[in-house]
């Protein structure tokens, strides 16, 4: 089974916006066993749209489709698709039931343009939009089918969910697939390359192996595919394992896990708790673990200080340190450190100081140096890196690498 | 002047990276006149690869081509390049002294996999990468410039930015089309059309407007097209200057500013500090303020109350008034805003109280509720708001909202 996605939207095109829809469809297509076999972004533009559609159908047995959909006038995907499939729009009662109890539950006053989302083409079946006012529509011809949904990322991934999986696994359309990712953190790709040579060449030839590197990790995919699933599985299973043997210290999760979900698990089950102490990350670190649902059980806070006067009041650095040593150094972030576990009462705690850029670099302290620092239990740590990114990656990278360096640290105290 | 983007990579298929680099290159060719035409992302797969840029070679002038060139196994871009322009790989004694340096910097031993990256097709020009190990190359057939870049995002922009724009400039490619975006906030999509319907129907005719509603605003682009460059800022100037006497409250900003920037811009003209107080949004604010380079010159900090015993402890929350209301209240919203006012020495704050969920809700208090209240020199105001999405889109709604109310307070000191 070969899927294709089609975006459709100017917005894409001058990159407005990020297509985040591709990902998340290719992701849920890939763990249902469909294989995504090209995405293409087109424009509001009715030549180029019926294009796309007629060479997706050439290749694909699944065409999705995103976009167009809105209430207004650049939206033009409903007409395309009338034209495509030689139908016409038909006024659809039960639709323009829905938008009304919608709209009236947001206290918004229905108008014509809304009125227009109950006209659909006549041959589509519909599908429910639960979240939105756009309907989905399904088309089926010459052995494809075609499925158009709105491009707002939530009411697309709720028509998926709810309308378009479980017709297609009701068709029976499945395809077996295995996929493990595995997160890395401190090994350069062609140093991880190097150090697990053996291991990947001595990887049977239905197991392909993909480096995805990133701000967050450098991740290793393997994807099995044949035809029993288990035996996939189990095989995927034994792999990593052993490489588990190869790079302990380097692995930190795998799949959709983050750095501070880990973190989480591991303070939840040893019923510790955590707090920071921001600078240069400015919140990035806490905004991370309170990313995940059910952070409360372990996180009790934090303080961003991102003047000094605050690491001072709230953190209690003493106001000479600042002074003879400056807020960016080692002196300062473990201040910090200390200062977060006090007054904040928890058993770990992490803090950052540094330069995230543009501004405010020196010869000596240049753009993207930080000091990081954790506390815990057995005392504080602290190192000193320099990113040399931009200011957004400066940050990632930094919010990254003291959760690591408080990874390690826990586990230090667990193993004694 | 006609672009095509085609990005290599299982990753983006499988929906395992978001592909941000069609977005950047659809920006930044935008902002150089040079339109997008389409985006195509396909596999690593030889097959595939060789027939995206044939099709691609049929309709645009220049094809930008990004990933497949890691030095692992599974890249297979830079031998599909040879095959397609009937070229080979051959070693360049300068890509290799440049892989040497950048790695030694970085206290990496070379090994055979970096060596490869020396190793580039005969007849491309090779494009440095000032960044990265990665070359990019460029290819011209037939009029049709074609120009392959890594996938890493910030190798990529490096490449773009010191080599490919220069070089498209000195070859006289452009083409004009102005965008202007406006950022609006309060009014869902379908009645922000009705009200500005009129405005939108006497836009001449070489004027297109896009709606694009997202978490954040609902962005109005509009988007001129001529051969007459000034005469178009000029006749985008003046529709939104009318835009902006029809919903003066509603737009906050343009193009790529974000609320907290905007928010940053008053606060530095009125010689104004702020702080922010944030339970349920958890670090989210703090970071979106200190996103923006230049944020120390007004932001102090914050306090993350993820616990009730921070809030009472660094925010003076009265322990009474969260057992009789609850922490998600209207009094413990207020009473944060105006313990971070005085805590951080602040003239303005921000606080949040709320259910993010998943977990949490209650028949009362459903997921999605949160009270956010704002303090100035001219008192404290509070409102509660229902968002009903899940965690992630909850989180960065109350960010924006609370950003918002903020705004409006800002605004109406400064009126008075």
């Amino acid at each position: 089974m070969k899927a294709e996605l089609i975006t459709i939207g100017d917005e894409i095109l001058i990159g407005q916006i990020i297509d985040t829809n591709s990902a998340w469809m290719g992701q849920q297509l890939n763990l249902h066993g469909i294989e995504v076999y090209q995405v293409t972004s087109v424009h509001d533009n009715r030549e180029h749209i019926l294009k796309a559609l007629a060479d997706a159908e050439k290749d694909a047995d699944l065409v999705l489709i995103t976009g167009g959909l809105g209430p207004t006038k650049d939206d033009i995907t409903k007409e395309c698709l009338c034209e495509y499939f030689a139908t016409e729009l038909i006024y659809f009662p039960e639709v323009f039931e829905h938008v009304e109890s919608l709209l009236s539950a947001r206290n918004v006053t229905i108008n014509q343009l809304n009125r227009d989302q109950a006209m659909l083409p006549a041959s589509c079946t519909v599908l429910h939009n639960s979240v939105g006012t756009a309907s989905g529509m399904w088309f089926e011809r010459n052995g494809t089918i075609f499925v158009s949904m709105p491009g707002v990322p939530f009411e697309m991934e709720a028509i998926m969910t709810e309308e378009v999986f479980p017709r297609l696994i009701k068709l029976g359309i499945l395809e077996s697939i295995v996929h493990k990712t595995i997160l890395t953190l401190g090994l350069p790709e062609s140093m991880l390359a190097e150090k697990i040579e053996h291991w990947e060449n001595a990887l049977p030839n239905f197991i392909k192996l993909a480096y995805l590197p990133s701000a967050l990790a450098v991740r290793l995919r393997l994807s099995a595919y044949g035809t029993d699933r288990a035996l996939l599985e189990t095989e995927i299973d034994k792999q990593v394992k052993e490489l588990l043997t190869i790079i302990p210290e380097n692995i930190f999760g795998f799949d959709d896990e983050n750095m501070a979900l880990v973190i989480g698990r591991i303070l939840i089950s040893t019923s510790k708790t955590l707090a920071v102490a921001e600078s240069c990350t400015g919140g990035n670190i806490a905004h991370s673990i309170t990313s995940n649902s059910g952070s409360s059980a372990y996180f009790k806070g934090g303080v961003i200080a991102y003047s000094n006067e605050i690491k001072i009041k709230l953190l209690d650095v003493p106001d000479e340190m600042i002074e003879i040593h400056g807020a960016v150094s080692q002196q300062v972030a473990e201040a910090m450190a200390i200062g977060a576990q006090k007054a904040l009462n928890a058993d770990y705690s992490i803090s950052t100081t540094g330069i995230a850029g543009p501004d405010g670099g020196t010869a000596e302290k240049p753009v993207g140096t930080v000091w990081i620092a954790v506390a815990g239990p057995s005392g504080v740590k602290s190192e000193k890196f320099i990113f040399r990114h931009n200011r957004e990656r400066n940050i990632i990278r930094s919010t990254q690498t003291a959760l690591n360096l408080l990874r390690m640290l826990i586990l230090n105290d667990i193993k004694e």
